[in-house]
């Protein structure tokens, strides 16, 4: 394996010189800017020998003298490990030691040398950005250097999984609907089509999804490009099926090869003003463009966050086919803790079963966190054959994962005692309850954004010096992304307000080092409240089913309202699932739903 | 006075047409970008005859054909009556009828055609923007149309009240010290020399002050040049002392007149790169500018809104005066109600008289607010003549006011009941004070910026359906404006931190048009409280000395801990306040600040 590196490094190098290069930077991403690429598209991995099965962020420069690798703290310790004997070093891009790749480069390639990159794994953004910063210094930037087939003979192809409809009866929305939508986007921006290069949009407004192109996510490899008279979809003909093309063609979409996209885009007239997104479309179809470009786009991707009538009572019943699935889980994960023999891997993959029982469950919605104490407090946990633990004792085992069904796409944690839990862990958990309780139930006039929500769910942990730095709620997509923008609950600024059909997550944490870690999260719909002399107000309503740890609430420290909150949710979640449960289920269910009372 | 308007307007117009001019936009403000400009600067006034004692917004236009003033939401009735007659139309800046005063200028001149400024009234970055309009569309901007002393023979002259120094003592920090820390900010920014315009910049930076040129600050018409080997203050002679002259020359503030600052800035060489803000600084010195310009300056205005210990211990000193002026007042008000007698107009007299006692209370801080049942709905009332009315029956007053002392600036709201007041006024206001006490009583970590604290004080509001729409809670100066950056509590995002030692009011109301307002205003201080794994905790102290009317309280909505902050503030005031009342006033305050019960 490490002996591949280095032979790979060694012809990337002699391409260089080949072609005259001094410096090439290798993005983790594909000409889609997933965030989990096709395997096609890892070239950073296989080069490098950095990789996770769960998408890592790397990238990757190279130069004669040296050859490195930036990733950022959630894998200084794997990277470090995995690059070794590779000839690649590791390099921070956040923390302490943290150091600016474009700056780097910049200070590293004399001044008339060439820096290379693949066009289509970065941005127009992106490229811009270093473009910008090469040129002050006299450094050229070439965007069309593609050596990766030639470098690896091995290199995977692109994906060929099959494609198929997602009904109309679950997305409540036709095709044509969706791409009038779109074309009243794309003339509000003053363009007169649009190329679509982000699969989640395409997904989105294709009616149409896939297994195994995107870990994780139901989307597929292809560019959709939408004006008045004409719509094509650039994808490979290998994933089509006859249901798959007869939907097509229902809808007019002319399918093209996927690689002949960028021949189609040189050949568009001046006359066509195509909207593209910078921060989504490559820097190789920006090459490439015959027509003149129009810059925008943001709303295109507020359309799927807005969820209509139907999607949201398919979403009901994957919460409830969820909760059941949680219910055969956290049954077995209370029985059999007491055997010792239950470990962190062993119900990761449990978990992962439990769900796919379940036909409409096609797969997790990412990668299951399944962390037991200490390693609850790793927010970006993912138990490996290293890392694993056994499931013992006393403590707190929190679990982060979700679902993509077809009826709509999960992501819940529990945090639940095993053994007997400290009164620290009880105090803690209690003070996250009563942010994600505060959160839940706030009303806020319509406009509301959610940097201006976000400090309900912190005021309690931070009255005792305690806190959390991540983001307290994610747009969730409706089977496509488990994240999604444009709305998010978090301290910073978010300019989307909240809208009504809007489709977040709340997810406060606590995180003790060494110890242990809570996290509480449903996922919540933005909902019209009432209307007064003051405007529109909206509040939230709880879409997730399955009960928190009564074992875990210190209700001395909680309002009557706080406590009534808690049963009320917990009396919906019992109402919701017994009848989807067998009778020992629903008794377990009867247990753990009991009222809370001081 | 209508006459004289026409007259000028006419006079105007014979100036333009002199200099080939289509059009003219007047501003409503002064050289140093001043919320009050001095009378010298009021042109926009007198050239309308619309105007207002504490300040008016407006911007007038002159076409050949057209004269037209633009004003806000807050001044359209009153613009509306007092144009009427003088050539001049009312245009609304916001509300469903606005129009942009750029849009309408460009869509009004024709091409090739020329629009005229007085450059020294417009800020670079506003100058900028017109400029930018105007040039797309192919119509010209000329800085420098000086036509005011021409066409009002009587215009004002710019002020000349006397300077005095700003005691050391009070203010804890020296000239050399404070011009060392503006120069390190100068550096940081890659400049070598910096023009101060900004007269509140200026005021701290020298730590002189008068009083009259800006109503309700004591700060003075100048501009302050400084670099390593210069420091110099334009100003008129007269203002000078032999106190005054003494300290700007222990200072080496070498004193140059005021309107030499443009030859100024001309002469100085290339190598001067000379630190402007765009947005405090005018057009008419750039347009002058001999030098290199660097735009920036957002660290200066930082410099003095973090306030050292000595400033803090004075503005207790400060809180404590206007305590005992407002206990004064507040009694006979009490006493007096019953008469029927009172009204907001003699009232907001009368609150002045109580706080000018003070010898070290130089002005108020602001035009005072009293309002009577639907008047304090009127967020920014000011009783006049036209909208007097008694003070008598039930229902609410509500008070905000502030003084000018030397040993620190004080803004306070207070809203009373008179009479028997609704049990849907009582409501309303602890709806109002669960907001306040929950802001007084937030503890963050060190980084956070006020909008992510702001919806801690409305939350209780929003949960009924209710809202209000200004800010929670503005930086307040030193004995400088009222109102000062950069920091401050809104649901718009804002940059700035919260650092310990700035002070910033906490401010929520609620507001029912035609019926009744609710304020409560209390000033209050950031400082640290913890320091933890997670990191360094503040909170509020509360500066302002004053009890809430406890009649107003419904404590059965109240929680233990809000009943006990109310508790424990009328606590300090009663402590710190008793022993600088009379007896009688002592017995009072006794009453007025006795423990709140369920």
């Amino acid at each position: 394996m490490k002996k591949i590196q280095t032979e790979y490094l060694a012809a990337l190098r002699a391409e260089m010189a080949k072609e005259g290069i001094n410096t090439v930077i290798v993005s983790g991403t594909d000409p889609h800017q997933s965030e989990n690429p096709p395997a096609h598209w890892r070239d950073r991995e296989w080069l490098t020998g950095f990789w996770s099965a769960n998408g890592t962020n790397g990238t990757a420069v190279v130069t004669p003298e040296k050859a490195l690798c930036w990733t950022d703290s959630r894998y200084f310790i794997q990277a470090t490990e995995q690059l070794r004997g590779t000839g690649f070093e590791m390099m921070a891009e956040d923390g302490p030691e943290a150091v600016n790749i474009v700056d780097w480069v910049t200070e590293h390639t004399p001044a008339g040398a060439i820096v290379a990159i693949d066009g289509t794994t970065f941005s127009i953004s992106q490229a811009q950005n270093l473009q910008q910063e090469l040129e002050d210094n006299g450094i050229k930037l070439r965007t069309d250097f593609f050596p990766f087939d030639i470098i690896n003979p091995e290199r995977p192809s692109t994906p060929k999984n099959k494609l198929f409809v997602h009904d109309e009866a679950i997305v409540g929305e036709s095709v044509d609907s969706k791409i009038a939508r779109i074309l009243m986007q794309v003339k509000a921006e003053l363009a007169n089509a649009v190329m679509l290069s982000s699969l989640d949009d395409i997904a989105w407004a294709t009616n149409v999804r896939t297994a195994g192109d995107i870990l994780f996510s139901p989307m597929y490899v292809s560019y959709l490009f939408l004006s008045d008279s004409s719509r094509v979809l650039f994808v490979d003909s290998d994933k089509l099926t006859p249901e798959v093309s007869a939907h097509l063609a229902k809808y007019n979409l002319e399918v093209r090869p996927y690689e002949s996209v960028f021949d189609f885009v040189a050949a568009l007239p001046k006359e066509t003003r195509l909207l593209i997104d910078p921060a989504k479309t490559s820097r190789t179809m920006y090459d490439r463009l015959g027509c003149t470009p129009v810059f925008g786009g943001a709303g295109i991707a507020k359309l799927k966050s807005v969820k209509n009538e139907q999607m949201l009572r398919s979403l009901d019943r994957a919460m409830e086919k969820d909760g059941v699935a949680l219910t055969r889980f956290f049954m077995m994960v209370e029985k059999e803790a007491p055997s010792g023999k239950l470990t962190e891997l062993g119900l990761t993959r449990t978990l992962r079963e439990e769900r796919l029982k379940d036909p409409d469950c096609v797969d997790e919605s990412f990668a299951a966190i399944v962390g037991w104490n200490a390693h609850g407090a790793i927010v970006h946990y993912e138990a490996t054959e290293e890392s694993d633990v056994a499931v013992q004792g006393d403590g707190l085992l929190l679990v982060d994962s979700g679902g993509q069904y077809t009826c709509g796409t999960t992501d819940i944690t529990r945090t639940i005692a095993l053994g007997t839990p400290s009164p620290e862990m009880i105090h803690d958990f209690t003070l996250v309850m009563k942010g994600h309780i505060a959160l839940a139930r706030a009303i806020f006039p319509a406009g509301t954004t959610g940097h201006q929500l976000d400090a309900l769910a912190r005021q309690f942990l931070w009255a005792e010096g305690k806190a959390y730095y991540h983001g307290t709620g994610h747009g969730v997509g409706f089977f496509i992304n488990c994240h999604e923008g444009p709305q998010s609950i978090r301290l910073n600024y978010v300019p989307t307000p909240l809208e009504p059909s809007m489709i977040t997550s709340d997810e406060p944490g606590l995180y003790f080092e060494g110890r242990y870690g809570i996290r509480c999260e449903n996922i919540i719909e933005t909902v019209p409240t009432m209307t007064t002399e003051f405007g529109q107000f909206l509040k939230f309503r709880v879409a997730t089913l399955f009960p928190f740890d009564l074992r875990l609430f210190e209700t001395s420290i909680m309002t009557d309202e706080e406590i009534a909150w808690v049963n009320d949710y917990h009396a919906m979640v019992r109402e919701r699932l017994t009848p989807l449960l067998t009778p020992a289920q629903a008794a377990w269910m009867e247990e753990k739903t009991r009222p809370l009372t001081r």
